[in-house]
């Protein structure tokens, strides 16, 4: 029985009537879609074949007589395993993420000054990091904390690409800052926080940078594969997702590390997907078990937060490894890389 | 003892010792705070007094020996219950909310189109609504839904005010569209998924409208608080919460309506505060119940998601309340408003 | 098109294979349960048709080509409110719990001595409340607190019931206990630790008892109801459901009053449910505004921790209210019931 | 200055008064601790030391002025890697768990016939698991699933013991079998749904078997280490932890492997600590990233869920993996385990 693409099935409600039925079927038809009928003696199921865009706008839901809707595919279609089967690649100054390339990104959270930039790349580089992070613009939940450098922040970043060849990794928060942030990062970072931010996500879409895209706190893996959707929609396929900890009841770690995610990812998409046990924690101890964690699990890559002098940092000091640290952690990394068959960079 | 505002105590690890407590002591002095130690036979705890800004800023959980870092005082000031004793009201076009006036907000989810408002905001007054909602830009999950009308729907809005006399409701996303959102609205709404949007906090804390704040699904009630000082903070004290339900593990409704957080807001803030029943559960049949539960627990206000013909709705069809189901919940309410011995509007 | 009973729908992976259709077809067979197929052009779906005993039995998900399971149909039924339309009334000592009787539930978290519970007795009476509660074991987070007087309690609290002629409600932790908890008690409380506790569910599914059964701090409603199915099952139709709050990232209050079960359950169920406010927010002055929002929700009761002398008691001070702030409470309580036209017990 | 041990701080509201303070200090001075008080020109704060039974107990949030109590101290003692520095080793059978000994613990959910449990151990034995795991007695969300065969299935599980040469993993629900299930297994394992079923906790404190607690869905770490405690309490400190996935909003996942929890064990404790990923993921895909997670995070061991043919389990199908896919998840196991410079069992 050939019927086209089921979109979703609708359960109707044991007193539905036949006349609720008829109702829905005539929605689907004006929107040219079709329903298929399954009555038994204790339910009616309807299933939904027709074109996305369309079916997933219909108010399906608030027809009298519909119990729920259940989804049968996933609501998205460019990012999907099933649209491109082989690995996305990301390749940037040199360096490459995803496909059995595996990416250490390490820096500080937020640019504080010229001379901990530069640094903290010098260790960067020394340890093995194959791009390096930094924060211009910082997102903070208390107004009364440090907001980052901003413009010179970048300038900064900049610098530190030029001293010591790593591509640099950084935020964007605001859709006004687009044009300065796109001219002096390789990889541009959408936080958590604007992981739904759509606008920041459409505009991000039309800029030849590629994305690194944070797992919003609340976000289920479905709604970050369909935000890097608002994204790739608008042309940009360079999509790096970014798996950071998801909020639970837990308060022993600053997040849970959503490790699950990382191997559910994979199956759902082609995108590379990389882990940044620093923000999951919240504390330096746990980064190289968690790093190590993630890379068996299948991450591409993983995001460090070092910084030189960690107890004077201006944000996130306590998560962040002092360069001895980050050497043994890096060690480590590179060792577990190698186990897994994979080549860093 | 006279120590000053304590406002954080540092438990140290059992294994601190006397030279971690001292670079600690050390760091506080050199910002301007002090440090208060009380050592024991098992743990030493330092108790931390000075300027908020300055003690915030601390990376203190990064110092050898820190166990953890536990805040005494709560991480705002302007919003607190402290800081104002009196409750805010906010009034605008001849309506108020807060302080005994309790508002319904009525209206659907989106401007579809100048018919469906303009009957919409008829429906609205009709029922006692003391005001209207309706979004011109609509975020969306799902790239493939519905985005709104923009600057069209905006303008649909003004003119039924014009209709009504219903004060509007309408909610901005990005900070390019301050201006025109500002233009057209009585009260600018900031979307749950934006809670965090901070840029754009700052943005609205310098319009001379009042705010409508939405929770964020994953934001505690503290973070609702400080994402309204980042309002306050910029000259802006008119302020409403919205409680809308928080994301769990239940999966009955669509969010889980934190009915909890209408008194615990009015413990810690001046700020009014509204509950939106209909994003919350995403279930027509619940708006009631939760309306009424809404107005009992304090709330001074409920936002209710209505449509003209909720089955041809472009969102949220599935949670919108037709005409004779919102005239028959809005008796309701301004019935329980009563029996609280509060006024409508 | 007559199919029997559709219990589920099977959503087949895009690269399954006929074969891998065919496999589950004859496991639905030999089952005595049927299939249905709908085949298109990305997806297969087969919805399963059976004898819900059976088909919940089957190990569906571990075939290959299976992308997922939906359910259709609750997985309930004794409880459900299609199996039963009327509401259950639960009718003790002359006084009555749903179907427009709503029941107040007062009485210190633990009974601690004679003196302590005989004078809780008289001030529940005296506000107004309908039944006695208390503990005589106590389930208790840490092995260091206060674990009840056990049997002694009991004796004590049925010496409350002669003295003051309320009934009691109080808690089984352990089938051994059951003969002399239903003994003395009039309701057997089942503690939300043990909402899970399988053979304590049969257990009392045995005895000529109503059950008060709470909610599980992470269990969903269906989860609830599925285990208030067996203990119905077991032929004990008297079961109440408790609504006490669940574990979400909130810190603000012990936990999260989920005020929604209230009007699902009643949708889904034809068993009367109560609210627990004191253990839901862990504080006093959330009682009453709890209170109230659980009635106008549709509550059939609220259960309040009361004590004489708070700052004495050995268990949950901090959420237990003071004589004078339960006479209060009630007040409101019989006020706002009455408001509902309900009656009280 | 000596305090003796600080074991809470009391904040006091800003509204407090000298009477609200003195009669804190009153109620610790009865019951044998003292309060050390911090005063401020905006908060006062009260040290509290004494015995950590005593103070526990002490009902302070229900004082009059009291805003918040914060633990100093972790409260739990015999479990912490204070009270013992160096790690728990459980040895059964000739082979350990703990201390550089990684166990790998497999077998089918549960036991369902003498011919399935010796084919099961039979594969076990061959992949190189080193104990066998099955339930005899299941406890099943739902009362119409299949529920164990009880005695019966212990007695299988003692000749698979024999057959296979494996110690016998099994769970017990009930305190009425304790001595049928203590005297066919080699180590007693407590359900996640019975983490707090604290009864069966103390009487499983009283045996001579090593027991595996798994966490429950909801449960904090800190929860979990105070439920050992109360095993540890009553005289068996043969303790080990299960870290088997939380309860979130996440729906990809049965559960959340909150893999950070190893790493945290591993800090707060001495007692060892193995992941289940079978539960926590639900999904047999899932089962080797998981298993390399928790090793590379410092488990102690991994229990996965194995069945001679998955597609006949009569429950947890869809999480157990058939015989080659064990050999294959078993030798990558052993590769890690190589890598991480422990030794297997």
């Amino acid at each position: 029985m050939e019927l086209g693409s089921t979109e979703m099935m609708i359960v109707m409600e044991e007193k539905a009537t036949a006349e609720d039925v008829g109702r829905i079927l005539e929605l689907l038809e004006s929107a040219g879609a079709r329903g298929h009928v399954s009555t038994s003696d204790v339910v009616t199921v309807i299933g939904v074949m027709g074109e996305r865009d369309v079916v997933a706008g219909l108010p399906l839901e608030a027809y009298p007589g519909v119990d729920k809707v259940l989804p049968i595919l996933r609501p998205y279609k460019l990012v999907s395993r099933e649209f491109r089967r082989t690995d996305t690649v990301i390749t940037v100054g040199g360096t490459s993420l995803g496909g059995g390339h595996v990416a250490l990104i390490a820096g500080p959270c937020s640019v504080e000054s010229r001379e901990q930039l530069l640094e903290a790349a010098a260790i960067a580089k020394r340890g093995g990091a194959t791009m390096l992070r930094g924060g211009a613009f910082k997102p903070r939940t208390s107004p009364y904390a440090f907001q980052g450098l901003g413009i010179e922040g970048l300038e900064i970043l900049a610098e530190a690409r030029e001293s010591s060849g790593l591509p640099i990794v950084t935020e964007l928060m605001d859709p006004r800052h687009l044009e300065a942030v796109a001219k002096y990062s390789d990889i541009i970072q959408i936080g958590a926080r604007n992981m739904q931010n759509f606008q920041l996500l459409s505009a991000v879409g039309e800029v030849d940078r590629p994305i690194l895209l944070k797992r919003g706190l609340a976000a289920t893996i479905d709604e970050l594969l369909m935000a890097a959707e608002y994204i790739v929609k608008e042309g940009n396929s360079k999509v790096i997702l970014c798996e950071r900890g998801i909020r639970t009841f837990e308060t022993a770690t600053r997040n849970t590390l959503d490790i699950s995610a990382v191997p559910i990812i994979k199956q759902r998409s082609h995108l590379p997907v990389v882990v940044d046990p620093s923000h999951a924690a919240g504390k330096v101890d746990l980064v190289e078990p968690l790093s190590l964690a993630a890379i068996v699990a299948g991450a591409d890559g993983v995001m460090i937060e070092m910084h030189p002098t960690p107890e004077t940092a201006l944000s996130d000091g306590a998560q962040s490894l002092d360069p001895g640290q980050f050497a043994t952690v890096a060690a480590r990394i590179r060792d577990v890389v190698a186990w897994a068959g994979k080549t860093m960079g």
